[in-house]
Formats: C-alpha cells, structure tokens, sequence
C-alpha cells in the first residue's frame, strides 16, 4: 500500500506530541509536515526531548502540500478559524480535535459534514467520511458507560456521573491548578453543572433514544495523576445486571478497543493505551458504570488514529496496539 | 487544671500514632501508656521516628492503672473483646475509634451506651458521656455532608455518593492496593454497595429524619494520596441554594470545625487538620454537596480528642489548632 | 509578656503563606498588617482558603506603623530595593527571607550588619541582632551536614553533594518545570555547577576552617513532592564513624530541632515541621551525611520564626512544634 | 522466518509482566507457555487485566518442550535451581533475569558461560550466546554512564554515584518501604555500600580498565515514582567537556537505545521505553554524568528482548520502539 502523507497542525502540543509519537511508528504513515507556529524552525526532537533518535523533522509554518490526512491539535475555537484561513486544505481528509465542529448545527464545513468521530458509535460513517470531529476526552469516557442503555431507550431518570481526569487534560500551559504544588495529592471539581463535553454527551444520547431529555448530571474533577479519566455513572434502571452485561457486551463486540467486564476496572488499565474498559455493578434498582480511558489517546489522539484507520480502510488497531504503562 | 491521664491501646498503628502527635502537645494531658502488642518494650520514638526529641516514653503491654482517659485504636472487632477480657477498664472514660459500639444495637457496654461521638450532632451528650464510639472516616465526611437536609427532612429522593479516599484509609498493613506501584497514580472502587460506614451513616440521617429510607447509593473509590476523603453527594431538591446554603450555615454555626462555602474547596485545605469544610452547588432542581476532611484527623484521631476535650470540659479546640498542610 | 506586633511583607507567596500559618498560632504575637501588592484589600482567607475560621484579616499595600519585627518574603533582589524605598521601616526588627543579605559583603544596612540567621551557627549573635538574613533552603540542609566536620577542619577533600527539593522550592508563579504533567514521577537536575546558594554555604563552611577553599560539588534536583529537601553529601575521612557520630552529636548537643542518629531517615520524618535530621554512615574510608529538612519550614519560614523567637528572647521552640505530617 | 518459542518462568511477577506485554507484540515470536507456581491454571488476563482482549493463555506449571528460549523471571538464588532441577532445558536458548550467573565466577552452568547481557559492552559475544545472564537495573544505569570512561582508562578516582529508583524495583510482594502511605512523597536511602549490584558494576569497569579498583561510592535511594532509574555520577577528571561528549558519542555510536547529550534529561523521557538517555557537564575538573532508564525495561525485560533479537539475528529494535509515557 502507498504510504498516508500526514500533517499535523498545532504539533507542540500535548496531543500533537501524542499524535507524534503513534504517528511515528505507522506502518502506513509518512509524517510530512508539523506546524507550530511557536515552535516553526526547531528540530522536533529538541522539543520533545524523548523522540531524540526516532525523528530528523523539523516544525514548520505552512501545511505540506501532499499531505492526504490533516489533524487539527489546536485550541477550541481556533480550528475553525484555520480552516477558513486555508481553503486550499478543504480537499484534504481532515481529523480535528478540538470542539469547534463536534455539533451537529456546527458540523458543516465546505458543503461536507464532520461526522463524529466515536468509532463505536459511528463506524461506518467515519469509513466513508472526509472530515472528522473527534469527540472530547469526558465525552469519549461517559458515553461509552452510557450508549447501550441509551440504544435500548433505557435512561429514563436522572444520570448522576461523577468523573476524575488527570492534569494533561489542562492542557500544557501551566496554570494554578497545575502547578504541581497544588494538585499533588489534591482533588477538586470544577465546571459543576457546565462542563462543554455535556452536549456532545447528550446529542449522541439523544441521538440514539429520542425519549431522553439531557437529564445528566456532571461533577468533573481533577485528580493528582497525570494520564486517564474514571467516569462513575448512577442511575436507577429496571434491568438486572445480567441484562445490563449482555446489552453492553453485545452492544461493544465488534469495537475494537472497547471491553465490558463486572470486575473491579482501575485507572492504569488503560494509561498510555487506547483501550476503554467498562464495569458494571447492580444492586436492587441502582446500577453504577465505571470507565476508563487515557484522555491523551483514546480520549485525543489515539482515537485520532483510529478514525484515520478507519477512512483508509485499513486494519482499525494498526499503530494503536500499545503497550500499556500497567504500573 | 489537673492533667488528664491518657492512655492508649493500638498504639503502633495509622490512628494511635495520630493520637500521640497531638496529645504530645495537648497542655493539659500526660500520656501515661500506650499499649502495643507487636512493640511492647520497645521505644516509641524508634518506631515513630518522626518522634524523636519529643517523647522518651516507651510501648507497654498493659493500660497503666492511673488513667483517665483510654483511647482504644484496635481493628473492628477486637475493641468488644478487650473491654470484655479488661474489666477494671470499664471505670475508665472511653473513646472508641473502632466500628464496635457505633450502632445503637451494639453500643450497651457495662451498662452503660456508648455516645456516637460526632460533635456536629451529639455535642451535649458527648459532654456527659463515659463511652464515646468515634464515627467512621466516610461516615464523618458523608454525614457533615447530610445532616441539615435530614434536619430538615429534605432527604427525599436517591441521595448518590461518590467519595474518594487516600490510603491511609487502608490501614498500616501493606496490601494489593496499598502497593505504590499499583496505587500510584490510578483510581479503583471498591465495596461498591456494600461498605460498612453506610449503617452509621442511616442511622444518622434516620435519627433526624424518620422518613428517611436507606436510599444511598455510595461508591468508595482508592485515590493516589495519602490523606484525606472527598465525597461527592448529589441528589434533586426543591430548595434554593441560598435556602440550602442558609440551613448549613445555621447548622453549623456553632461547629469547632466545620465550616460551609459556596466556593471551591480542594482536599488539601483540610489535610493535617481537623477541619470540615462543605461545599454547595445546585442547578435547576439538583443539588451537589462537597466535603472534604482529613481521614486521620476529623476522621478518626483528631475528632477522638475533640471528644475527649468535651468530655472534659476543655475548650474544644486544646491542641487541635493544626497548621495546614497546604502544599 | 506584651504582644510582639509582626508584619509579613509578600505575604501572599508560599513563605508568606506559611509564616501566616505559624504566625496565626503564636501565643505572643499579634499579626498587625500583612503587605501584597497583588492581594492588597482582599480578605487572606479568601486567598489561602485553608484558614477560613482562623483569621478577618486583610491583605494591605503597607506595613503597619506600630510593627515591632517585619517578615520580607519577597523575591530576590527585591528585599534590598523595598528596603531602601521604605527607610522608615530600618528602625524596626528585619528578618530578610531572600538571598539579598545573605552574604558578608551585601550585609550591610542602616549601618547595621545582617546576621546569618543559623541557628546552630549563631545562636548568641541572632539574640541580640536587630536584622536577619534567613539562610536559604538547600543552604540550610547541606550546612547543617557539614558544619561540625568544619568545625573541626576536616573538609580536606572535594565534597560531593546531590540534593533534590519539592516543588515549593520553586514558587508559586506557575512555570514548565513545576507543571503538574511534567513533574509528576519524574526527577531532573538543574542549575548544575552554579546554584546561588553554594556561595553562603561556602562563606559559613570558611568560617569554621579557614582552610576550605570552596571544594563543594553541588547536583541540585526536582523531586516528584511538594516539600523538603534530602541532602546527601558524600565524601573521605579519616574520622572513624564513632568519631563522625560524636562530633555531630557534640555539636547539635543544644540545637532545638536539629537530630543526629546513625540509623535511616526519610523525608517524611520532617515534612510540615521545623526539625532537621541527619544520618551518618561510613565505609572504609568514606562518610555519607543525609540530611532533611522542610524546605518551606526549617528552610523559610519556620527557621524565620524561630530566629523571632531567639531575638525576642521567647523560648526557642515557641509556636514551631508542629505535627508532622508523616503521611 | 519461523517465529521463535517463547516460554517464561515466573511469568506472573514485574517482570514477567513487561516480558509478556512485550512479546504479545513481537511480530517475530509465539508465547508457549508462562509458567507460574501461584498462578498455574489462571488465564493471564484475569491476573494482569490490562491484557484484557489480547491474549487467551493461561498459567501453566512446565515448560512447554517446543520452546525455543527460556526467560528466567526468578527471584534471586532461584533460577540457578530451578535450571538444575530440570536438566532438560538446557538445551534452550536461556535469558535469565536473576543476579544467578552475572559474576564471572558463578556464569558457568552445563559447560557453557553466561554471556553478560549488556549490549552496548558484549553484543557481538550476546549475538553468539546460548545463555545470557540480563544485567540488574541499577547496574544497567551505572555501567553505561561510566563505561566510556573505563574504556579509555580514566576512572583515577572515587566515583560517588547517587542513584534514585522506582518503586517497581523493590519486586511485586507488598512491603513497608513499598507501601503507599509511606512511599508517596517521601525519599530514603538504603542499602548503603552494600548495593549488590555494585560487584557487576566493578566487573564490568575493571574488564575495560585493568587499573580500575573497585572506587565506587553507592548510595541508592527510593523516589516517589513506580518507574525509573536516575543515576547521578560525578568524579574528577582531566578531560574537558567536549573529549568527554566525543569520547561517549563515540562509544553509543552504534547502540540501538543510548543516546548521549549535553543537555538536561529527565527520567520521563525513558520510562516506558527501552532507552538510555546520558547527560554530560563538566565544571573546572568535576565531570557529573547523568544516566536514565526504565528499570523493568532496559532494566529488565526489555534489555531482555534485545538480547533475544540479538541471539536470534534479529533486528535489534523489534518489538521494542515502545510509546514513551512522557506525562
């Protein structure tokens, strides 16, 4: 097979560096250009001092003009913004990971839609798909705990879900509550009640029961880890724990990265993998549902990956098989 | 003042060692035994090497006969069986840190009741009391979390608690999930459903609210921390948050320790100290209560000297003014 | 004895910060005006949140005229500059805590000489000093292990040292090495070769032998913690360990907080209190000192109030026997 | 070409663990058996659970006969009798992770010598081998920051090495300097001068440098990280900072996982790969060398494969270009 020219934008970035770093090891993959527009001129390993012996490249300003795939790693709000900055990339394939066309009523770009980029979800559409919105690193962690039941138009109450993430998902600017004083050993919540991925929860919920009306709520929090997101979901449901078991796993037995299990999960499961692993407990009529993913890769930039597999038809997992930091 | 003569049994463990630190530097008490099986004989300050320079004094294997006051730090099950094969002690004031005595049907020892000794609910029976059951770690965070809504029979719905707690929670014993390479860095739940701080915590809400049924839904979870506990409680209510946040702070006005916010509060405000702190926020008709605390402290050894002060007519905060950790 | 009215200038950093939470607690002391340009007319426990319930005071723009002792937690550089901007304050007692005084040849002021403020070096010259130079964090760990074999001249070969420090060392403006994604379980050396605080090492060390000619080799390096710093200083004797083990213990026979002992320390042993602790073993001909100490404690703040203390003639120990956080 | 038979021995501790994650992906070998005494009739994944969905074996109690190499993931003194309680492996290619057969004088078993698993010193001896005996963690880290150095015959000095290790290496079984509580945060030192990697290390030295004496001054230490090894040498020599950068970019010219730099390295920049990054500064006529690794990596099992591909001609890197964590 002839070799996927790939360019990244905003390549200095956390999950610029992450994309890097899988991209490198593609079979299929020739990384042709990486644009930061801080960064344009330096030597890639200077500046993400552990690719040193893996990368020759250099950032640059401008996107190489083969490139076949584009992923966009910039700020939200400012993908779009490029985008129309750069009408000459609208022909190419296009995976961006910020927010800015996740919506539906904000998803249309050059006549195309970006289709949603959650593999288990929309699978074939990402198949046949020109651009992609790849979800949010919450969003990717609680709807995968929720799907099923919403397929089976079973979230009928109130959704409570609680979820910690690790300080990578700030972003790498440092700020107060990254400053390792601070957040070693701490825990705190922020964004109660308003937390942006709620939509792109809710619009995949409804999307797949019409009955359900946005009755989630959502208390993230900031852990003392870097990598990963625990989402614990509750809700009250009829169904008895081995409904719920078969549901999910039939529900998830095709995805590719995606286990159901009924023992206990933890976190480093899935730190530095692309894998999400999912726990559901019953007891009388409450049911609570534990995942995790590493927001890095199956919540930004391995997900990325997977989509792109998934538009050049080639084997969804390639690239994507990590060894996981277990300890 | 007289000195109170201290003594305590489990003296080599997370809670007895917590309990020297502040009784060392209580004015008004002299410690006069602490009683340890597996380090009788051997000098304390070897064992709590942090100690040295402060305390000469040495393990025994018995309670010296002159005590005031006995502080028994045993594992759940054993404080009954010590009280049971020590008579002569039954004269002694007793603070319990196990879950022995904690629930009324267990609580008759010699006649008399042990006083479940949450100062925020039993204040003026802790003052009288000969026998305090110290509350439970999660038990004493969760319930500063509920009471006023059970005061004032609000508790009408699904109350969902989410609380993470770090490992000295765990006890002294290495284990599985007290292993650093296994513990750093992740998140696990465990006793989803089933853990024991959840009968204390019923009979509480019950206590002030005889409507209430036992509808908590709680989810311990393991974080990478040493010290302290966050609980997340989340249920629906028609109050206001300015009516809610008016019941707290009446509620707690008078608390040594507790203290209510509508700000954010992080773990690390409260750990190395005695102090509660409560955060509330609601949106539409949910509600969602913060509350954090120092597990070892409020959780355990510091709210058994708080006990102990009011038992003895001291002002209730003698030696529990503690500098924050902070960072 | 008449309260001592203190004033902190910076006192919205990490020492300033501490020196509060000391401060707060000393039974002969009235905090009478806490100087921020940045906080000035906000209430300080808006700020530090942790001392909600301790304190109604307000951040100031200057310092209060009745002060009798001033706290300067600026940074360097700065100490000097407000100094000179403000000579009405040269009549009151200065404990300096940046480097601008530190060494013998910057010292002077008002034509007055700030004293080292070492305790276990200049006990009897900080009592009757009217300015302190308050050593430096890293400074203060490695001197206290080497300065009794100074004391005795036995720094005749090169001394190795390797010292690695909490976050808090690095203060609280956020920056890329204090980022929480980067710091987390990693460890780095910095500023090799010329870390500021090797000089005042180096001019105490000459004190004591006039024969040392500044043959220190200092690696300092960021540890994964918050707070403290373990020195090890590595290097050759002819001094047998017994001998070694005499001479601390000799030396440090009257100090208030510093220990000498020939078995382990670890970190912990001093975190969140004013103690020192230092551990010696030798091998054929070669001596390993490790010593620790809270960096924001026995090496800022808690050394400052304990050289307050010294100059007001209190019991040294005064507000400074704080519990260790040991978990 | 035909895939390799792979069995290991101990295949449910650390190491076992990383040799397992490693060889799932090896595209070039086939796991036959994981013997394990504890977990013999386990599926793996229901032990190491992050496995989940790759893998279906299960424990076993024997070597499987088509086994073609054996890795040792014995503890220490256990490999050697194990290998002569079951004479009939050895006719296998054997790769023993113990310290069993690291000495020179105990490498001798069946008539054939251990090769001293160390690439970068023996790979041509390793690519010839039947038997390797895989260098300690500690060791690895030492021996490749210093032996450029041997080489060229100028370790004239002591060399005072600092080295500070992940919690991982203290091995699976629980323990009180791996218990959670009283690692986090914390630092110790341990094993002073008596290190037993220290003899490997001096053999090593002393095979390049006939002249060298065994001058190695070892303090290790415990961090607050799972992974990792920081070694921190420093010594005296007479050559400037640029012979030193040539003289070690010359002797890693061709290894496949060494890199020499003269700018700051951190431990992250390694862990989770099978790298060695080296850092070099020289100040007057002290040279502090700086080397990282990942201690179950090219500590352990990576170091492992390498020597396997090597043994087997096959590429060196195969299966081992791992993800970095980074954060």
């Amino acid at each position: 097979m002839q070799t996927i020219n790939a360019s990244i934008v905003g390549g200095a970035g956390y999950t610029g560096g992450e994309l890097l770093r899988i991209l490198l090891q593609h079979p299929d993959v020739t990384i042709n250009s990486v644009v930061s527009k801080s960064q344009a001129g330096n030597k890639i390993s200077d500046f993400f001092t552990d690719l040193t012996g893996e990368t020759d490249l250099i950032f640059t300003s401008t996107v190489d003009k083969k490139t076949d795939v584009l992923f966009l790693c910039l700020p939200h709000g400012e993908s779009k913004h490029y985008l129309l900055k750069h009408p000459e990339l609208a022909s190419k394939k296009i995976i961006d990971l910020s927010r800015d066309f996740r919506l539906s009523n904000d998803a249309l770009f050059n006549n195309k839609k970006f289709v949603y980029g959650l593999p288990e979800l929309y699978r074939s559409d990402i198949a046949k798909a020109d651009y992609i919105a790849n979800p949010g690193c919450f969003a990717t962690t609680i709807q995968l705990g929720l799907l099923p039941l919403a397929q089976k138009h079973e979230l009928n109450q109130t959704v409570y879900v609680n979820a910690i993430t690790g300080s990578t998902g700030a972003g790498q600017k440092p700020s107060d509550t990254t400053h390792y004083s601070w957040r070693h050993s701490n825990v705190s919540a922020y964004q109660l009640f308003n937390h942006p991925h709620v939509e792109e929860i809710n619009q995949s919920l409804h999307h797949l029961q019409n009955s359900y009306h946005e009755q989630l709520v959502f208390v993230p929090q900031r852990g003392s880890f870097t990598r990963g997101i625990m989402a614990t979901a509750m809700l009250q449901t009829k169904l008895s724990e081995n409904e719920v078991l078969e549901l999910y796993t039939n529900f998830y037995k095709e995805a590719a990265f995606t286990f159901v299990t009924n023992k206990a999960v933890d976190l480093k499961m899935v730190v530095n993998t692309n894998k999400c692993f999912i726990q559901l407990s019953k007891h009388k009529d409450q049911l609570v549902i534990i995942s995790v993913i590493d927001n890095l890769l199956k919540g930004a930039a391995g997900q990325a990956v997977q989509n792109m597999n998934l538009m050049f038809g080639l084997e969804e997992k390639t690239a994507l098989q990590l060894k996981c930091l277990t300890f």
